[in-house]
């Protein structure tokens, strides 16, 4: 077991070619449905079969590649991630874990390794969301997960993501054949980018992630009273956006000087009318919490709830908090983690434990098997960006544990 | 002379009448150069003629009627306003001074009283500035102080003001011919809403105005980091909003706690790239600061770009500051302003000395003659708006300290 290893330059040329597929000045645009997606998802399907896989597309459009195992009637392993990209994205979310397992397999083939469990090879549709909101899309489907609206969601020329759905193969009226019950998969692995600057920063080789990060999405809308700039005194005014500046600084405070959760972000600010000699009336903001512990994340929008409070009743404002969604925190499985931690050790790479701040598509496996994730370093910590890069020899250490790791469940498990 | 004075209801209703036209449910729209300001300025004319006036359109699109006095040689009188809206805005804005103006001389045509003085009822084009930012345009091309591109500034539609000038009798080529020297106006007087709250909230009923605020407007861009909101852990950030929600509270403690300037205002916030799940790179806001003393305003800059500074190196973003332009603050003279507070006095009104915060064409005719103003309450200070309001009765007491001033300032000067 220990003659298998991958091969880094091919693995580096072939994330550099599929890097080449929608890539612009401004970086990566094969965004889900496009067709650059088309072109780059028949690349991804064309290395799946030079490395033996047999290859389908389900109705959700995930492409799958699979070889059976020697042992008769054993689930499978998953392994995988997204081909898709963000506008102006980089070139190695999501890509380097579909490109790593291809690589995985292409080594299995080359010295005739054969494994007990069936292998599936995942690339699944539209991890991102991008045009339609509706982020972790296939694997959404596999798991059954998908919620009400994602199929009839509509992009900006109008089209459904059902029909978008056709154009990579997908069925939007057969969806449900793309579900898998618990039971078919033995065990789901991702090796990713961690998209943070944690391993890059702290020079660690691999991350082992404890849990992907639940997210609590608000928003806050402050309504005060629109009025001229110039003829208005000062104690007369109710400034939309000076009470606004407020939960601003405190949603950062929430998660960094009290702590209470592990981050918080305002992302968006809209104000109205947003003239320059008019005091702004209306300011929507939208809130952000996110952590591994669900209590952590509810206190955190108690605390924004209060503080809310608090403006309206000293600022003469309205402030108005709504709730549009929490997603629950995804522990990763145990016995997986030992796996992994096991699998960098053995190739003499530290290894750190860490959480996971963005989402995967291996939140949604978690619902129907046991799911583990691999981080490699992301320099500066920088994703979602033309500037996003992880050396080759740190897509080689993340390939080589996610090969290690997929040879240790396979022996383990039935 | 006391046996003059005007007609409270003829005032009421012609008022209302204007404010029909270009009137919709969401308040007036009768911007300068719209076929709703050319029906207001035919409307305008016409009640000129009516009250004996000789009516003629300048080639800056002012609507002038003039009535020649007793002396021969002696300067014109001037009083007026403009009948031209915001979008969305209220019927006493601008359109009590020229109905009031109108009523004053209608009455010394009914009474027979001449005057010593010309007297010329001015309708100002495009006071508000709306569609082209050339605020101040008809009173500006009359005193000489047309800015540089006021002429070529173009709207949405691409029509240029100049095009737009010969909708209302303009001649852009002719401008020149607008233009009025100093000493062919005696005094110029302008009665309007105070736009504010003081009059109306102390229970005054006339304002003698104390000068026309000045302004600096500026502008600060607030560079930080875009990045990942989940991945990116609170000490790495640089988030340009919440360093954007510090200058938002500098510039009102600015005017308030610190008191440095009359008011300060944030009234535009552009965040970017404004997405939910991305922490804001890059922060535009628009600052106002108003005062009637220039080095008040100088000093609110000054105390802002200091704030600016502190910010960048305590928070690790970029801060700039730039000046877009300052107003200089128009006193009102001193003469004029005792015969105002004179005239409010021998109606048994009371009087209060207050500062313009909005600008208004006094501050251009200031540049060629001695001008004074008069406000009468706003209900609410609300203005800019389907609400705005002035009560009947208000409207009345001002066109009367008008007339009172006007035959003042034609008795006591030559």
């Amino acid at each position: 077991m220990t003659q298998v290893d991958i091969n880094p330059d091919r693995l580096a040329d072939r994330l550099e070619r599929l890097g080449r597929i929608g890539e612009t000045p401004t970086g990566m645009r094969r965004m889900a449905f496009t067709p650059a997606d088309v072109e780059g998802r028949a690349y991804v399907a064309g290395l799946m079969r030079e490395a033996g896989l047999t290859v389908r597309t389900d109705t959700a459009g995930n492409v799958i590649g699979r070889v059976e195992g020697s042992v008769p009637g054993l689930p499978a392993i998953g392994i995988g991630s997204h081909a898709d990209t963000v506008p102006n994205g980089g070139k190695y979310d999501g890509a380097l874990g579909v490109m790593a397992a291809i690589e995985c397999l292409q080594n299995l083939k080359d010295r005739s390794v054969a494994t007990r469990h069936p292998i599936e090879v995942l690339n699944f549709t539209n991890e991102e969301g991008t045009s339609f909101h509706t982020w972790l899309f296939g694997s959404s489907a596999m798991a059954g997960a998908l919620r009400s609206g994602d199929l009839t969601a509509v992009d900006v020329e109008g089209v459904s993501l059902g029909q978008r759905l056709r154009d990579v193969g997908g069925d939007a009226g057969r969806i449900h054949e793309a579900r898998r019950e618990r039971g078919e998969f033995s065990a789901y692995l991702e090796l990713h980018i961690e998209q943070g600057p944690v391993l890059h920063g702290g020079g660690v080789a691999i991350g082992e992630v404890t849990a992907i990060t639940g997210r609590a999405a608000l928003s806050v809308c402050v309504k005060g009273s629109a009025n001229h700039a110039g003829t208005t005194p000062m104690p007369n005014r109710r400034d939309a956006l000076l009470a606004a500046s407020h939960v601003v600084q405190a949603v950062n405070a929430i998660a960094s000087q009290e702590e209470i959760c592990r981050v918080g972000t305002v992302g968006i600010a809209r104000v109205s009318p947003n003239a320059e000699n008019v005091i702004p009336g209306v300011v929507d903001l939208t809130v952000d919490f996110r952590d591994v512990e669900l209590d952590r994340i509810a206190e955190a929008q108690r605390r924004l709830r209060e503080v809310c409070r608090g403006l309206a009743s000293d600022r003469g404002v309205e402030v108005e908090v709504l709730e549009h969604g929490v997603t629950r925190p995804t522990p990763m499985n145990p016995g997986l983690r030992r796996v992994i931690r096991a699998a960098a050790e053995g190739l003499g790479l530290e290894v750190a434990a860490v959480p996971s701040g963005a989402g995967h598509d291996a939140q949604s496996m978690a619902e129907i098997t046991d799911a583990g994730m691999i981080f490699v370093p992301s320099v500066g910590g920088v994703s979602h960006s033309p500037d996003e890069y992880t050396r080759p020899e740190d897509c080689a250490n993340g390939a080589r544990v996610l090969l290690r790791s997929l040879l240790a469940v396979d022996a383990e498990r039935d």
